[in-house]
């Protein structure tokens, strides 16, 4: 049971990070809260790349590639993103280095220092929106539905893989649009793909929903978010979609030309999921024998795994193995044999329960006697026989029917863990017990907002948008809300 | 004819930019020497990327992702590797920007000074190889088959587009063997995977062959590369495979265990090609009409237009092609119905001629009534009238046929353009006039080879490793030369 993993319910932080140590996904470098991927975590990121790259295609999007580098003065150009953006930058000042005339090494050339210090992109809205001028006359050349698949960088003090790295993997989309309504539009459109990828992919289920002003993006004029919620009941951002107005349009001074002629500034959206979907997938699903995915985000779906004591065994049953294989390629489904015969069956159980992968199928002597299989699911560790006889086809339904088990049990989770808070002593007490979601009245003010985070450590994760909620009296002040809004700590 | 073009025979150079420009592949950005890469210049990319990563995967590679940076004492512990490494490096030395408390803007945070400086990685050898020291402890951690897609910076003074960028996109291969054997397999199963995509994919010949010492990798044993000949008689390294042998196990101290449980060093690899293919791609087969794509790398492999007096015949027209691209698409053949009515079919011809799309269908209402459809090829501007029975059966043939034609074409202007120097006044005669590939005797030392290339600009672009090269004297000093060798001017 324990395989030297910590107990998740004891030590979250530990269990995680034991989990993506033992399940080979990723570790820290040399270089300060920098992560290397490995080739099973990558594995993983180019399955969401795959998809949502897709998705944003299906919905008229296209890929470019912008620079690396930023000037350091357009970072100020935009008002409220220099103001509220991180400074936490990595600058660079100098384009050579030379040998150190005095003793081996390398030194940093002082002849070659930059006139202007370039920024290491953390996000790339100035770079983009200074193109976008040159792209941009007339109403024919909008919408632009451009995004990047890159590295960014952001300065962090404390980092965890996957969640909060030095640099990190993402994909930053940056679109330009004629009108208001179009712009708001692309916001959600893409806020949707993001909560069905989550769901349908990630089986994580996610709340939608818009960011206080002290939450937003710096430069936004709204942000909009998925929130999910973690096993140990902090909240996880998941992903954003930022309704730029026209910030920076009029920062870079990007006009167009309207259908009647007349100039306008470009309206503008920005969005955005990383590699910490990596560490939502992690917290969200798995368990104290290591990683747990879901089939339709799994690199490796089905192992097989023989059982023999001879070699006339084995050979029977790698046959075997690679029929039913064919048969599973044919259905789309991913799968491995483990043939290596210096591993004992039981050593490679345990490695591919650690590794996630959803369904592993074991066969011995008696399987090839009775024309029989045995599947165990990852996801609730149970057991069955199943005969030989269409077995590819049960093994689909068997996949499908995880994918489906896994979103329930998250969503059950995250239905256990959401309270309404009536009062702020039991706000204070939810928090305090990381209860989850926590539902309270807020009057909307940015003190009340900030008192409550200084004293509980709970910030408001979003404000839905649905206009479903009903008014009330903040919990904190009894000033008037116009309807609940959602508190958690998170990370 | 010309289009606001150079021509490609009197200026070769501004032609090439010209192309970039009109057909919307690439711009440079306000950072010096990066670029933007624009989304059609992409797609191109994404196409190389997608066979290439399918061809490194189906010969057992992973991905993987290691950091942007590089902390600076990693570089000097391969002794060639930083002698002979471009030092022009962006360096980056704080991590941290603050308001200007004087003006507005922003300044660098003095105290947020790194105690060592971190390299933007210039290619990840040293990053990696440091990896692999805790990856490896026996032979059976072995070998290690990555590839990394990533951005790379090398701070150059003269850039061009695609050719010489300070920021480039890559993907770099580092693999790890428990024996020499092995490991020369590997640089050479990369270097006819190259080979491979170059011709089969990209429509470009290619030399294959090793470099001179003078012009190999730094830190390498030997440097396989693939060289191509563009249309201006220039050579283009369009991808190296390198031979590392034991020398970054050794700076990095990676041993392993053998079989026998006895302690050695790795051998290793490494190999990549870069977004400079795109710029091979567009120099040697593109026209004075734009680019030339061969079907089997276009990401638009078909445009359809329709030519229409009245809102009938458009819509009986968009109809035809709707059922056509239905039947090209279970083909696997792309196409694009440009449907635009603010456009003429004039404007819309040169367009996707700019673009280099392989093939355009054209119907207009004599089509309609004879059942015919008006065909075009890019590479050799014919066009053609063919029946509407099996229209999707020919087309596929006739995009079979380009994609030949465009590579027997490049074959048969290199093969035009490979000559023989007897002595060495032919050999300056033929560099003068951009005569290609020169093959001629060449004694050996980097004395001689340094003479040639200060006094010509040729450089040996590789020395053929087949071993069918006879022996002889070489052009300059008549000392005794093995083989012949291939010099020319390159990019």
């Amino acid at each position: 049971m324990s395989k030297g993993i910590p107990d998740k319910n004891k030590d979250f932080s530990a269990w995680y990070n034991e989990i993506i140590k033992k399940a080979d996904l990723a570790e820290n470098s040399p270089v300060r809260g920098c992560m290397i991927i490995k080739p099973y975590g990558y594995s993983i990121w180019e399955k969401m790349q795959s998809i949502l790259d897709k998705m944003f295609k299906d919905s008229g999007h296209y890929n470019a590639y912008f620079p690396l580098f930023i000037p350091k003065s357009y970072l100020s150009k935009e008002a409220d993103h220099v103001e509220g953006f991180a400074k936490e930058c990595a600058v660079v000042t100098h384009y050579r280095l030379k040998n150190d005339e005095n003793k081996k090494g390398l030194i940093v050339d002082p002849k070659a220092k930059l006139e202007e210090e370039l920024i290491v992109r953390p996000t790339s809205e100035t770079v983009i929106w200074n193109s976008y001028k040159n792209w941009i006359q007339s109403y024919r050349d909008l919408p632009i539905l451009v995004n990047q698949w890159a590295n960014v960088v952001r300065w962090e003090m404390r980092t965890r893989l996957f969640l909060r790295t030095s640099e990190f993997l993402w994909q930053e989309g940056h679109t330009a649009h004629s009108n208001k309504d179009e712009a708001i539009k692309e916001t959600l459109t893409i806020l949707n793909i993001y909560s069905s990828f989550l769901e349908e992919y990630m089986g994580i289920p996610v709340l939608k929903g818009i960011k206080s002003e002290s939450e937003k993006f710096a430069g936004a004029v709204d942000t909009y978010c998925v929130e999910a919620l973690m096993q140990d009941g902090k909240a996880l951002q998941a992903g954003t979609s930022h309704f730029l107005g026209q910030n920076f349009a009029k920062a870079f001074d990007v006009q167009f030309a309207n259908s009647n002629g007349k100039m306008d500034y470009v309206w503008g959206t920005s969005w955005g999921v990383s590699t910490r979907l990596i560490g939502a997938l992690i917290m969200s699903h798995s368990d104290n024998n290591g990683l747990i995915l879901p089939p339709n985000l799994a690199p490796i779906q089905i192992v097989m795994i023989p059982i023999f004591n001879s070699d006339s065994e084995y050979d029977a049953i790698i046959n075997l193995f690679e029929k039913i294989k064919i048969g599973l390629l044919k259905l789309n489904i991913s799968c491995k044999i483990d043939a290596r015969k210096f591993h004992k069956p039981g050593w490679k159980f345990a490695e591919y329960e650690m590794k996630g992968v959803p369904l592993r199928i074991a066969a011995g002597p008696r399987d090839l006697e009775k024309n029989t299989l045995e599947i165990a699911r990852r996801d609730n560790l149970k057991k069955e026989t199943i005969s030989l006889d269409k077995a590819e086809q049960k093994i689909k339904k068997i996949l499908e029917l995880i994918q489906k088990d896994i979103l329930k049990k998250a969503k059950n989770f995250r239905d256990n863990n959401s309270h309404n808070a009536r009062d702020y002593d039991e706000f204070k007490n939810l928090v305090k017990n990381n209860s989850g979601f926590i539902y309270a009245h807020w009057d909307g003010t940015e003190k009340t907002e900030e008192k409550i985070k200084s004293e509980t450590k709970a910030t408001i994760r979003c404000i839905p948008y649905d206009n479903k909620g009903k008014p009330g009296k903040c919990i904190v002040t009894g000033k008037p809300s116009k309807q609940k809004v959602v508190f958690s700590k998170a990370y």
